[in-house]
């Protein structure tokens, strides 16, 4: 089967490209992907498949392919939303929609799926096992579509599932892999504290809550210099102080907004408990009071070694003219809710670059002139694809 | 000429009273007093005195009155500007400005000075020296009229000079003093911080100017903690801290702005030279750029001892069932600046009660309810032209 | 009696001076003024009075001069311990006792007020009402000697008390006074951060007490700079932050001690409650747990402004040619337990001039050459002598 | 020859154990280690190599065993030094020496290293290239022996350098291995801040150095906390602040001594550029005078990634019953001077598991209790042992 399913992406390669294209003039924003979903759910239409669609809280798809006998049930996912960016990239499939891109690849992560799910459905009485494509909604912006992808119980039959990202740190034709904690998870809070309003000339009769508000910051750093393991990630970047007044009134309350990010379960749990921690030590030490919102987003995304190590050797066993090396990446910053599925279900989510031709210093994703080469399509359905068949015969 | 005088003002008490009142009702804001300034010009009229207008900066006024022969020359100076109020008073000459308010009391200053000048000058063949009388505009907003008077040159010849401010601190009747720092003087100071903006989740990319500022605002509290004499006061307010930004972007510039305030030159001095210290500290700890405004307003307010013994003294002695009681005034926290015209020439400053018959606790200058009991307007102008009276006959 | 007082005292001025250099020679610590005591005591012996030895919780002794009639209680204190100092003044009566002197002039204190009492001793058929003369011990080295006289209930029927210090602020022959708040008061405090050591290598498994220290200091600063209000003095000084410790290994304890000044009692509780509230912030910022004790010494010193009105007056009204000027004294830093008597009775503690002829910058109290000009002596003996007889005279 | 090679080992485990033993009972401190150098000396006499002593800065040991023919030069390193660490393990060749211990294991290494080079000494004609067998002094207290040895250039002919610590992270069995920067560096630094002393009550006459040390302490937080890439390790660490003094004057100096770890070189130059900045920043800030001694120790120690996948793949590929797995192992914080040989020549540190068999939570190094199995000693002279000839196998 591994053979046939090679030879289908190879004489699907345009195919691919063409949808790509088309989804990249067509981006959409996270949560209002109406017209995406309506073009991969077409795409599917007549093909013997169960399709869901509006799953979880947006226009997210499953579509299950049931092989010919009983056996493992794998997730494979692309996500489908774009971004609030105007595109800068000199390319003739340009988005057509005003301040809207897709910068970040996720018009190739869905092509390339969508093709090979197809194949996979051509090809589904050559495997026992069940295959479920996941079209996800809404990677962009929390809560994100995957939490509640997961929360809608349609994957507890999962016993593994998988996923790539192109990134342009590597050319076409290599793959990324990492072993446990690989992106970053993040949380989003807002600090509120309130004080007492004065005269400039008389801060004994106040509470101001700038002062207050200045010591908190500094208090604050205390907990990535001290309080988290030096060998994990954590950063706690207060973005908006918004303490806006006139100069000679003592300001009453002030505002406060900030993002954080941890390498791992332990990392976010001491900064959760110490920025707690911290904004009651304000309360106390200037008598002024605290509302404090604390919204975890995505948690760190952790590839579970085991599988990890199996995609590697996959990857490795069958590299050909196409997916010519396999590396280990460094830890990434970034967050992704593909973190969720793999609270649910072991995993591995990995790399394919994606430098377009002859450039040094590509631009990264999320950037306007964000570009890429689209012989990474190839390279990841082929990847993909291998990693499918491989666990399908992998003996527990 | 005292009991002549006295005798004078007593007589036209009631038109002190109908002058204040037709000001309170015709309020106008500091640098836009022109039909107050008319007002009093058209006063002067036909009367046998030089009035020198627009004076300044501004719509201010000199009254020369010569005496018989040669003397000294003495200063008598009320301001006439009103504030940016909607006056609450419940008052049947409430202000017709919508939004403007004599709430501190200048146009009981200038009703009083109006007669007394009136009066004086009637009387200045029993005088020998030079009596100049200052309508000052603009006192409420720096800069100030009184700098810009006394940079004209035209008080260069001035041996003294001397003003009142009503306040309800004591009643009608009660006439306060104080020797030597009595008024804090001020500085507003605006500061802008450079940093490098960045995205949230890779502070080293970038250099904070929220953290820059945070540490700013908990090393300029050392100025007053640990700078300033403790028997001097000091103050550092930040009024306003504008950060505000995107929760996961890196801020690359904040503004701070704050109000400083000094009870003496020493203070003001080490304040001045600490706060551009500490600037200059920030830059170099953090590495980011700093843009400091350094604004002094007025300074701080010195009464000249002996003089201010003069007034007690003379005062003391000349007490009568209109102006009953002299006593001391403790330090106060407002700015006056009043205060330029005592760096150029000794004088004092002092204080006339105005507390409402049978309010407990009066409503303080600037508030929207303030209020006066039209009592204080005799005694202000016994208790100067007293003064006065006495300095001609002072020997050296 | 006011002039028979004068004219004794005048007779008397040598022995004074006698007793001031026998003083001198022989100092003794505070709470251990054994030998001194018993002079004091030996001086009375005989004479027609009641003496009341180690009063208090040390050497005080009260003297108790009934008049002919009934009438009010005065107390006149004098305080002789002396200062573990080595003297270095280049007098011919210096300190016999090794690193002992009376460097703050409490031997003059002593001499004046002994002469004085004998004096009115010999008058007393001449007045009605009593005196108590304190001869106070134990007033450099706090809980000092004045609480605990006070406590003794022996001078529960005083209607008021004056005392003097002697300053080389101003000439022999000069008296200051100051009406209301005068002295500081002040407060010991000792802070231990208990944290939780470690390898340097690895904060997160530790809870850095250098840290939290170090935060408090910052925190603190806030109380003086914007608590307290700034009219009046606050001055909270970290004389002491032992944390000393390896270099490479977290502290897991640091000790904090320092010395708090206030100048009236609204600072006083102002400091004490916000001290207390950022230990507790401290506590709850690092989860580290402190200990503070917090020792009040002395309180403010509160001149009576009615009796130091009356001080002024009869000073004023009996200057001769030895007390020749009385002049407001500036509010003072320094501390005397003078301020418990004042806080159980009215009274005016006032201060008479003693810089050394010739002297232009003379050496102040607590220094190793602090010397003094002995016709203070005189003055005070007449200063205080004169206030006792208005005070009998004065009609309440 | 690898065969042989193992077998001599294998045979030879025993005297392995021996020499272990006699190490650990006579441990001698870094620098003073001259009966170990002598003993290790004496085990090469009438062996056919060349052995120099005292190499370096102390009693360091290199011994080059020739092989048959030009090839490849390769450096081995034990280092022998032991611990001022009274030992509490109950082992009955428990430490002689008072107070000392080698409780790192040090001992091992040196009795695996002597043994393999004896075997290879006995195969030197079985192999072209050139092996130095380095003993090294001194690598528990900076500035170590390792940088005087390479500073000695005899080993500047090395192509390549291996070395093991053993660890009771893993079973004797396993061989763990960390490609790119595995231990982080560390740096001392000593500040001393000279302000002004002075009177508690008079902070404004003085310069206070325990305000300004405590600003830098929390200042000196932002470097880790927002200036080294939170993907990297960063840690400074304050453990010695020496302000001790009389809790009422004012400190005139304070004394901070510090511990800095960094995980590559990239953080190490931030880090110091950064700390170096702050203190000017608080000289600036406050108007004191610092001094700062900044001495860095051994760097964060690299492995070469391509002789690191070497050594990984050639274990790999020869376990047998002894070496029974090769594992990756996390990023550890502590420092080695090996990583002065791997900035001088490319190379690979891998570490040997030792815990005590039955033992679930071992005690690790440094600790009194330290105890490892000995079956350690056969694993990492096989792992070198088949590294070394693996590498002489190796082509370019």
């Amino acid at each position: 089967m591994r053979e046939e399913l090679m030879r289908m992406l190879e004489e699907r390669e345009d195919e691919m490209i063409e949808i790509r294209r088309y989804l990249h003039m067509h981006p959409e924003l996270s949560f209002k992907e109406e017209k995406t979903a309506q073009y991969i759910a077409d795409f599917y239409k007549g093909k013997d498949v169960e399709v869901e669609t509006n799953v979880g809280n947006g226009y997210g798809i499953i579509v299950t392919i049931k092989g010919k006998g009983e056996g493992k049930t794998v997730g494979l996912r692309a996500d489908f939303d774009a971004l609030p960016i105007q595109e800068e990239a000199d390319v003739p499939f340009k988005s057509k929609n005003e301040g809207v891109m897709h910068a970040c690849g996720h018009d190739a992560h869905t092509a390339y799926l969508m093709v090979l799910a197809d194949c996979l459905i051509q090809l589904k009485d050559k495997f026992d096992g069940t295959i479920k494509i996941i079209h996800q909604h809404a990677e962009e912006e929390p809560p994100g579509g995957a939490k509640s992808i997961v929360e809608s119980g349609k994957l507890d039959d999962l016993d593994a599932i998988f996923g790539i990202h192109i990134l342009p740190m590597a050319p076409a034709g290599t793959v990324g892999y990492r072993s446990g904690y690989t992106f970053n998870g993040r949380t989003y809070f807002k600090l509120k504290i309130q004080g007492v309003g004065g005269h400039g000339s008389s801060p004994h009769k106040a509470n101001d809550a700038i002062v207050a508000g200045a010591y908190f910051v500094t208090a604050v750093q205390t907990v990535v210099s001290r309080r988290v393991n030096p060998l994990e990630a954590g950063v706690i970047t207060i973005g908006s102080f918004d303490g806006k007044g006139s100069f000679n009134v003592i300001k009453d309350s002030i505002e406060i907004e900030g993002d954080i990010r941890y390498s791992n379960d332990e990392a976010q749990e001491v900064i959760n408990k110490e920025v707690h921690r911290i904004v009651k030590g304000i309360e106390e030490l200037f008598g002024v009071t605290c509302e404090l919102e604390y919204v975890p987003d995505y948690p760190p995304l952790y590839n579970d070694p085991e599988l990890t190590e199996f995609v590697r050797q996959t990857l490795e066993e069958n590299k050909d003219n196409t997916l010519k090396e396999v590396v280990q990446f460094p830890k990434l910053s970034p967050s992704d809710d593909f973190a969720y599925y793999l609270e649910k279900v072991k995993g591995s989510y990995f790399f394919i670059g994606c430098t377009p031709k002859g450039v040094e210093q590509p631009y990264f994703n999320h950037h306007p002139k964000f570009d890429i080469d689209e012989d990474c399509l190839l390279v990841a359905a082929k990847a993909v694809g291998n990693v499918v068949v491989s666990y399908f015969n992998k003996s527990e």
